[in-house]
């Protein structure tokens, strides 16, 4: 057995995390009831690369359970959960992680997991499949890679459209079943109970910024709303700023806003949404975060530039003291809040991403001879994910008498 | 038979109003169901005076039915609907209204049915009951008078307080069963009906500007964000203010919200709560309508000085020229504009209030004897109403096994 | 000058309508600025067919204030305005249509406008567009045909495909300014305040059934509860069935939902979603109406069956009495509630359509050479509404500092 | 100095709790500016019995900075931080509390902070109050009791009613400022974020039972909505059960909602709310949650003898399990969720009531000669309170000119 972890000892708090959302994910349950006669994953080798806490630590325990050899690190260092890596390496599951690794550790987690020579990959980003690409000799038995997130898909499909995609790639996200549920009803949700949880304060009667009104923003200013914010929406797309308009938010540019709101959330995927022009113009008290994928949308070296080191306050809030007596607060140092600060998606959400995963890795498994390039997931596996889940639901879409 | 109404020849269409609203009042209708046994209203008279219109008609049609003569006529010749008026006319009910009749009229037609010498009286406002003090060879057989509104319980108050009121007087606004519904169902949704009906403009995307967060503001407000309003409340109560800011609304007062606001609604009760120093920092196009009782929170008299006469551009809108190329548009003259330009409350808010009405009338009619002041509706009545409309729409409250 | 209508005294009453719509459609005034200097317009024949009163009246009082000769018939004579169609013919507009005009006078009013051998063509629906493929004398002027609907898109698009359609049509309903819009916030509201103004009843409180979660559904089902109802939603397709849910509306095959709802609405575009078998099913009392654009949602025939001809009740309520002592109720005969029953869209939202009709009558015009074939709006005539939307509403969306 | 705690090394970790909090309590700061130079706190002794956790402690920070000394014990020893008690002892605050003392160390802490014959006395269910009932001798100082809670305020009275109250006692939550807001938008929003953050599940798509709609039910209910689930009422009360219904809510007797419910939350006060009829009706997965002040409306020893013992399936999770392979999840024990398992109310909330508390303290020790008796917050106080919340957050309703 080989692993490489923090403290085996604390196997058992992790375990408990595991079995608590594995309750949950009842799409992914049902998928394990529905292949585990098919044998499809028997003897094969799983590499997976993602962020390694109790939800996809579930994911890596069924593959295993359906008879795959499984090999896992995270794709994230901050968000490893030492207990949860340490319940997995119990059970025989190949886990290289640590929270808080260096980069060198990083990227030797990813040797050591990607030379299994893995049948089929996981990964969250796009490392892993960039470093198959490099060390083509653990790609013998190699049937696939299914791959998360926005970001890995991008790059997956550019590679593709070069013609430099070597293997097949399916992108998870590209399913209705992923970024129909996942942005407006995971973030949305997850972001204010992270954000309540951090600072104990009250969302009913704040004025509450969000920048980027896609399916991200969408989630995180409706639930806002619905917890009684005053909503203001900033958007550069005219339709979508009408939108916003329509459903009863304020829309302006962050320059006004930046003056009004108490809170700012920040969802648009670009770089530096907020920055020293808007800070300057904040009420002393104001709150920032970020529910976007990347750390880049708060411009925290500007901050830094106009305001000194920053204070720690609090777990995972820092006070940065500006001129004129006022004081901002960033959350989670820009990294997302809700996975930095709090629990992640709630294990439904996940639930639905991890059922395409599982069933995508079944797909390309029993499709050894799939030609490289990008694939999105099927039809019909999008479509079993989201009936298994209204099934598991016990809601009806059978009109037929 | 004796009546004096506009047109006879209505009634057909007068009586399919009546009968369409007779359908869902499902409290009277349950109410009078009980009460035809025993006899109560048989061989007595019962004056009203109050809008008539389909509602109202329906309430005295089934007094008649529970055997009483019934001489009705209206509190506000404005609000009067002819057809309805004959309706009545034609079932032999003793009916003297016509719309837009005169004052003069007006206090003719509450002589002719205060002289038919009532058992009991359905008052709204206080009139009849000013009246009726001033004729006392009118009163020999009453046994007491119901009064609907805020107004008219509080004149009624004040003469039992000064030692004044000579007859037994039911507050039937001071029952739960109408001043929790009323306002906040009723004035919520009809006011929003009703300015959509006169403007034909979206409401979804609007600035709504709410003077007063009392019952009735809360429910303009409320509905008016769930239609996709942004909206800002304008109080004087400090506590208001809050609950108001708490459920998400902006709250500032009137000269600054007087430059944000598309629409302004008035729920205060109060003189004066729109005035010039407002009406000039208004953008053009704003719309001003009133959904309180009294026609005064708007002072029209103050933006005549200023706009000089409007120009009637639609039924019940009038456009005020201002300076600087601006209009600003008042809707129904400044009157409550669910009733001026729509069709009032809800049926099912009536049923409630009539209800009580019909159980009070009941009630005093049963106690001839009751000593003159003021009387809250007795609770035992004011729960036998919430509880058929419970038992009508099939809610149980029986959590006995 | 040549028009065939209704009564031409009627033309003061129209033209205080148009008036009043005309203010609101600010992006069509503001197009209207643009395109003056122009003079694409200029001695230009425009035919339009479209629903005929207040708002698409002044669409065509703008282009004949271009410059061009308008000539104008009614899509659907039941939503014809005899006042405004006066108005239109006092301006010098020829139009043909009355209220209630027979098929065959329908299409003796296509032939007499299109036989002004247009240049351009509004249609709503497609019949337009077919009846000049079949009368190619008609076209010898024709640059191209902007077509309003669903339907009409699809029809044309159909004709695309298959090679015979013979000239340029471009698809309004095809453009993000239209679609994002129109159904949910424009259907969402006159949906609601239509069916509070033909039935006085209560939404709050009621059991809303909504069939139907696209975009037609959701701005149905988001007012609803906005005002206070509970809503349930039947889908066939499982990711809308899934957002539904996550939305908090109850989600069920409508046999299950027939025992449950006091209101049904139907916006699926699909046939017989109402059936006797769910009839059967209905609690007394219970309203049909229908939102999508088709009037055979609902099965009226079969509940003519079951119930016998039905009794109306007031304008626009149709009582069906079934077994069992029940009575349902369907609302303007099952077309669309919104039109039929009360004022359409509100202005703002057609504003959107007729700035999209006429910047796209404005494309044709000035590219007369455009070959034959199905056209998405332009992307910048698209961007160019929205934009001149936001500028008219004072929303900016430069974040350039 | 005297303390009795757990660990003095906590201390650091203490007190950035307490100054994280007390940068957001800005009535009680502004309070503290106010009443700094009137000296009516210095050399006074102020005994504290409530839940000892960051906001609590601030108050009795800010009392000792007004120069009084603080005695404080708390009122639950499980919801004690006991790196709160540290940072307070350090700061030469008697504190005598531990996380999970013991009935009887419980009354030894109140005994020795009531042995310092307190001049005035914050108490929170009444234990300290009684105590000192029954130890006259420690009373010799004291001029009042501010009593925080229902059950405090209503044992209070009770005294007083009985003649047997011998201390000035002013009851806080009968102060609009608290009981206004309290409920509703603390335990609304603390409700959820503490569900989520226990349990990682979605509130979106669920379906959640509120025994109740009084002030707490009625913001657990609203709250639930607003972040996208289906809400189902119990009530016994018919107005409240009617507002329910006019809010969107379904209501139904416990016993149906049994069957539907994904969550239950009670709110009632009343014991035995969900007991074993209801239990047996749950669907596999319920959850059960109380956010009533009293840990008695879960019958958990009914639960205890239908399921056996419980398994702890996670930090604050028992799961029951039931015949036919069903489970469900007690929350917290039954205990209030939203201080069990989460931070308690936000802020801002405690905010309000500890202005109060401080404002009321000052008042009894300014007026040492108020006769014994039972007394409402001074109107003054409570509008000073509110008013210091509006200036604190910029909302003005102040409507001169």
């Amino acid at each position: 057995m080989k692993y490489c972890i923090h403290d085996i000892t604390l196997a058992e708090t992790g375990q408990q995390k595991i079995d608590w959302v594995g309750k949950w994910m009842k799409v992914v349950n049902r998928l394990v009831q529905k292949f585990d006669k098919e044998k499809i994953f028997q003897e094969k080798r799983v590499a997976m690369c993602i962020h390694l806490e109790a939800k996809t630590a579930y994911l890596a325990e069924v593959i295993q359970k359906l008879g795959a050899e499984v090999w896992i690190t995270s794709s994230n260092s901050l968000s490893t959960k030492d207990d949860v890596c340490a319940a997995l390496a119990k059970k025989g599951i190949h886990v290289f992680a640590k929270h808080g690794a260096s980069e060198k550790e990083y990227w030797s987690y990813i040797d050591a997991i990607t030379a299994s020579k893995p049948h089929a990959v996981v990964d969250d980003g796009g490392d892993m499949c960039r470093y198959l690409h490099e060390h083509p000799d653990y790609t013998t038995h190699l049937c696939g890679i299914c791959e998360e997130t926005t970001t890995g898909v991008s790059r997956a499909k550019h590679l593709a459209a070069t013609g430099s995609l070597k293997y097949p790639s399916l992108g998870i996200n590209d399913a209705l079943s992923k970024y129909l549920f996942d942005n407006r009803y995971g973030t949305g949700q997850s972001t204010w109970t992270a954000f309540a949880h951090l600072t104990n304060m009250s969302i009913s009667g704040k004025c509450v910024v969000v920048a980027g009104y896609g399916w991200c923003g969408r989630g995180v200013a409706t639930i806002a709303a619905g917890m009684g914010a005053d909503v203001i929406v900033t958007e550069i797309d005219p339709w979508k700023a009408l939108e916003a308009k329509m459903e009863g938010c304020r829309v302006m540019p962050m320059r006004d806003a930046a003056k009004e709101g108490d809170i700012f959330i920040t969802t648009t995927g670009e770089k530096n949404i907020l920055r020293p022009e808007h800070f300057k113009r904040m009420k002393n008290g104001a709150f920032l975060a970020n529910a976007g994928h990347f750390n880049y949308e708060i411009d925290v070296e500007g901050l830094k530039k106009m305001a000194g080191n920053p204070v720690k306050v609090h777990d995972d809030i820092e006070e940065f003291p500006l001129e004129a007596n006022r004081s901002i607060y960033l959350l989670a140092q820009g990294g997302i809040i809700n996975i930095a600060g709090g629990l992640g998606h709630p294990v439904e959400i996940l639930d639905l991403s991890f059922g395409l995963q599982l069933a995508s890795l079944h797909y390309v498994l029993s499709h050894p001879n799939l030609k490289p390039g990008y694939y999105p997931v099927p039809r019909e596996i999008d479509e079993l994910v989201v009936k298994e889940r209204l099934l598991a639901d016990g809601v009806s879409i059978d009109h037929a008498n």
